[in-house]
Order: C-alpha cells, then structure tokens, then sequence
C-alpha cells in the first residue's frame, strides 16, 4: 500500500488550484435524493455543474462536458436512456467518466444496468465497501445505500474490480481507498456526522468526475477529491453541532479550501 | 380524548431509543420537493432511509424493508408502477407502511391512484385536516399542498376514517391528533415557522413509517414520531432567526435527541 | 435607461407586503435539482408553492393557481406533458405565468420545448444573459446553465425579444435588468455568492411569477422580485462565510423582510 495521501500533498493542492481556475463542465446524472447538494457541491468547490439528464440530450451533451457522473441511485426506465446516451457518448468522446453504483446487488434491475453501463468503460468507479465487493463479485451487497463491510475489507476485491475493469476503484469509508489495480492510496479524514447528510458520498462520486478533467491521472483525481472532501469533513465536524449544520460548514469549506489554493497560486506566482 | 402525550413520556423516549439501535430500513416513495430533506430526517433520527422508487424494485424491496412510506405530493403516471409495487409488496409481506396523500380532494388525479393505495391498506394514513376530512368524506380539500382547515376540526372525520379503513389515522397541525378510531391522542408542540419550511409534515410521514418498525403499535408510532418532531421543533425554533436556521436546527435537534435516547438507555444499563 | 429600483422604492415594499398578505398559490414546474430551494424561497417570502407537474393535473390547476412558473432546466419527455398542459391552461384561464428557459440554444431538444411554450404568450421571461441573447435570436447559448455573457450585453436583445414576444424579459446578473421592451429598469445589488448556490436564479424565477399575482404589471412583478432578492442577497453575503450559510441567511432574510413589509403595514394602519 501506498502512502497516505491529504489536501498537504503538493499535487492535491495543484489539482483543487487547476479545478478552481479551469471549472471544468461537470455533466451529472445522479440520483433524486442529492441533486441538490450536489450540485452545491460542485460550485462550491469551483466546477460548473449541469444536470443534463433526457436521452434527447445527454449524449450529446457528454462529448462536448468536461466530465461526466452517472450515478444510479434512484434508477427508473425513465433515466436509463439519458445513462446509456451519456455513458456511450462519453467513450465515442473520450470524455472521461464516473460510475457510481449506489446499491448495486441486492436490487437486481439496478444491478443489471450498472452492468450495462460499465462496457462503456468508466475513468473511475466509486462506491461503498458493499458495493464494490458486490461489482468485484465477492458478496452480494449491502442493506439499501449503506455499506455492511468496512472499506479496508473491499481494498483486495477493488484491486481486482480496477485489473479487470480498467478503471480506478474509489471505495469510500472512515479511510478511502484508491486503487488502478497496483497502487493502493489510502486517504484519511473525514468526520462521524458524515453519513448522518445524505449524499456525502455520491457528491464525491461527482467531484471525482469533475477532477478528471484537470487531474494527471484517473488515480490523481479520486485522491485529490477524497483528500479535498476528508479535510472540509474534518474542519466542518469541529463547527457543527448535528448533521444539518454539519452540511453547511461542509459546503462552506469546501469552498474557502478552493479560494484559499487560488488564492495561494496567485501569491506564488507574484513571488515569481 | 386522552391525555396529550410528549417526548418526557417514557414510552416515546423508549420507541426513540429503539429507533436508534435497530436503525430501520425506511423505504420511501415520495415527492421530488422533499426527498433530500427527508432522507436527512431520517439519518439524523436514526433510521436508514432507501428511495427505492422503480417499479422493477420497489415490490421486493418494500418485502425485505422495515417500513415503507409513499407520498404521492408529486405523482406522475411514471411514479404509478412503483407506489402500486411497493403498497402490493409491503401488504404481502406483512411490511408495515404510512400513505401520505398529498393534496387529495382537489386533484383528481392523484384522488383516485390515493383510493386505490388504500386497498392495501396501510398501518398509517398521515395527512393536513384538509386531506383527512376528504378521505373521510366530509369535504372536498384544501389549497394545493396547504390545509384550509385547523387540525382539531378534522378530529371527529379522523377517527372515521380510522374505523373504517383500520388505518391509524394523524392529523398534523398546531397540535397534532392520533387516532385508532377509538383513542384520540393530541401531541402539542412544534413552532410556527415549521409550516414555512416545506417538506416537514412529509418528512414526518417518513418518520412515522421509521417508528412503525420499531414501536409497539401504529397509535404509538405515530405519537412517539409526532412528539419527537413537535420536541425538536420548538427547540430549533428557540434558537433560529427564519426558515432556513430553523429547518438546519431542526434537523440538528432531531439527532441530538436520538443521541441522547440512546445514552439515556446506556447510562440506564450501567446503572443495572 | 429608467432609474434603479430597490426594496426602498415604495412600490416594491407595497409589492411585497401584498404578498404576504394574499399568499398567492404559485404552481411551480422546475427542475429536479431546485425544486426543494424553490418551495422554501417561496415559503419564506410568504407565498404558498405548488409543485403540481402530472400532465393529468397540471393545466386544471393552472387555471386555479394564481400564478404559473415553468422551468426548463432538466426537462424530459415524461415532463413535457406537465409543461404544455400547464401553459395551456394558464393561457386560457388568464393566469399569468413565467418562463425560464435554462440553457436554451446549445440544447436543441429543450430549444425546441421553449419554442412551443413560448406560444402561449408568457407574461415575463427570466434567464440570464446567454439565454435571452438566444432567444432574441443574437447568439447560440451559453456555458450549460451558466451565462458566458454579462447582463448588460443583453440589454438590447431583450428589449427586441420583450417586443416581439409581449413578454417582460428579466435579465439576470451582477445588475438585473427588466424590460418591457419600452422601459428598461437596471436592479443593482445582490452578492459574489450567489452563482456558487444552485438555484438563485431559478428560485428567483418562482418568485417573480408570484409576484404576478400581486404587482401592477408584469413588469413590477419582475422589479419586485428582483429589488427583494437583490436586498436578500446583499445583506445574507455580510453574514456568510460560504455558499452554504449563505442560502440559508438568504432564505432567513427573505422571510424578515416579508415580515417587516407586514408590520410596516400593520403600524401604517393603526397610525391611521
């Protein structure tokens, strides 16, 4: 395993600086629970969102977005087109994207769409101890949305869900883990409120895609997102005093982190 | 009429404490307004909320789930499959759920997909005096989502409409009334910036269903839910300046009641 | 150009004491990922939302709603019905209504949606810049649902576009400016903050639509609306420390100023 990975590494702060500056077009096909919050988590942390969801348009729109997330939470036959066009039009594109297969296994329609829609070749998968062991074929999933295993018990099924697949595997818990299949990053941080706000991780999934348009790697831009999100986790616990105020302070750091690594590039750049 | 009923009743502080421990698996079906919200109340109290809406899913999901909640405040056609599999599927497998009929009486859409729910006869019928009094025959509805009517008035069309669905019925108002169709239990309480912020009697329909699965009966699932809500709010309405301090103080009392519930009981174990 | 107006102009606070006053029911068909946002600024600032968006409810409720708003920003096919109902059904009843056309130009499918509602003769059309400039028919759109142009650049396509059409045209940005296609009212104020919280201009949307049901003329609609939020966001960005607590002490003054409007009232008449 590698060596742990925080918003104190050099190329963490570089990447938060490019997102900031470049606010990369972040198409997102995500869940009815947290479109909300994450669309106010792209802005925040300096990304341009668009919700571009109708099969009439997301293919489209996937070639010309900087980055794509389709995520499955609330999957109907209704959003499968705009899934299919966007994933499809992303690969002819080369527009990198994200899977997240918010509880896949125990609900076999979902399950089967995921399948369908990782032939289109995904930069990154992102997804729960249960989900991941679930996609590497180890278990058959979790309860609803939340994860029964802890994140270290999927590092071995995520190594091998990233050889097989060619993605990086993004396993979210109290320690992230990054994986292409060799190297192992584990990110720390974070806070215990976190799962109490709805949408932490999937507004993850989403700030991953939108690092993989300013990122040197697929690998890079899981890590810089979950170092970002474990150090505004961990700065919003010390502030709050339930889940509510929580996601606000959450938000807000998320946002001053992203000035503050504008703001330290400009300073640089002067010293030049 | 019974005696009002509140948080410091041990009954409801043990259905809370229960609540936080077993963490029930709430399957929710309910309007694109409140999703978000919702899913926050019910992580801040305890359970773990699932929107499994599909109609591919939502039947087999509502047999292994704990409780299920469907809301009809935003029905489309493209919502119908998924009400009607998980209202079948919850009847079937003994799942314990709460009908939020939203609106009914006035639309007639949504009147007859709510009558046709009601055959499968859900432990709990939550509404405004509005909506009560036009299931219970009485009247035609109110103002979109907004009741016309005070909760008190409904009290009398609430215990009929209790006997003759054998549905729990709650009235949600400046004080709330539970009914069997024999008990009328009224739970005082709440603060008059609650109806300002949108999705709080929705959500409490969630936290009913989340109760259901953990209390000793409907009556008092729906009370112990009432009363903790009605605690919470008066609460967060000390402390905020207008809606949006008070839905975040809200949601941040709901948890530390739930905290509290659950060391309450701890302190108890050590004491024994 | 015509002078500024903000909430101090007496025509704006009389605009929105009235509000508070009547509670007009605003039906509401918008996007997924603003829905929750928009009811909320609607609860705030006193008048009563409703997200009735079911082709088989939407055009009778139109007729009984005191005013419509219809919101493109993540429309499918399964809305479309919702959308041209409602517009229907406002146009034939005389409700007044509002059209936000996000991100029309670079999408065809929804360009071709805007086009048809556009029929049924809104009273006031609202985007940003990129927006109006297409629809005047000057440009091909924008950055997703972000502007790439100022405010003041659309000035002139506009007014042309308010000419042609019958509808005032809200442009939104640093300045807001609202015409009729004769008269051109600038509405300085509002807050750097505003762009990183999703919705501002769609909520603003809603409320300008409101606002039809109690202002004078379309045209005071849009200027109310606009000088309130303006004020809102001004003083919400002296308390903020991010986005997140910025949306929260914007709604929260949203709700104070309404109920200031009140009281001035209230005092006004014991005086008389």
């Amino acid at each position: 395993m590698s060596t742990e990975r925080t918003l104190s590494d050099p190329s963490v702060a570089e990447d938060l600086r490019r997102l900031s500056e470049l606010s990369p077009l972040t198409q997102c096909i995500t869940n009815i629970v947290v479109t909300n919050f994450t669309a106010n988590v792209l802005l925040a942390i300096g990304a341009s969102p668009a919700m571009v969801i109708a099969a009439e348009e997301a293919g489209g729109f996937a070639a010309i977005a900087s980055a794509v997330l389709i995520n499955v939470g609330t999957v109907t036959p209704e959003d499968v087109g705009g899934m299919r066009a966007a994933a499809r039009g992303a690969q002819r594109a080369g527009t990198p994207w994200l899977l997240d297969p918010v509880a896949v296994g125990p609900l076999q329609y979902r399950t089967e769409i995921v399948g369908e829609l990782l032939a289109h070749r995904p930069a990154v998968i992102r997804g729960n101890a249960s989900e991941i062991l679930t996609l590497a074929g180890v278990s058959t999933g979790g309860k609803g949305a939340d994860s029964t295993a802890d994140s270290a018990e999927a590092v071995d099924g995520g190594r091998a869900l990233a050889q097989r697949t060619g993605a990086v595997v993004a396993i979210s818990g109290v320690v992230d883990y990054i994986t292409d299949g060799t190297e192992v990053v584990p990110v720390p941080g974070g806070h215990e409120l976190m799962p109490r706000v709805t949408g932490t991780g999937c507004a993850l999934g989403a700030v991953i895609a939108a690092f993989l348009a300013v990122s040197p790697s697929p690998l890079d831009a899981a890590v810089s997102a979950s170092a970002v999100f474990a150090a505004a986790g961990q700065e919003a616990g010390s502030e709050a005093s339930g889940p509510a105020s929580f996601a606000a302070a959450f938000v807000d750091q998320l946002y001053l982190l992203s000035r503050r690594a504008a703001r330290a590039q400009g300073a640089a750049h002067v010293a030049v």
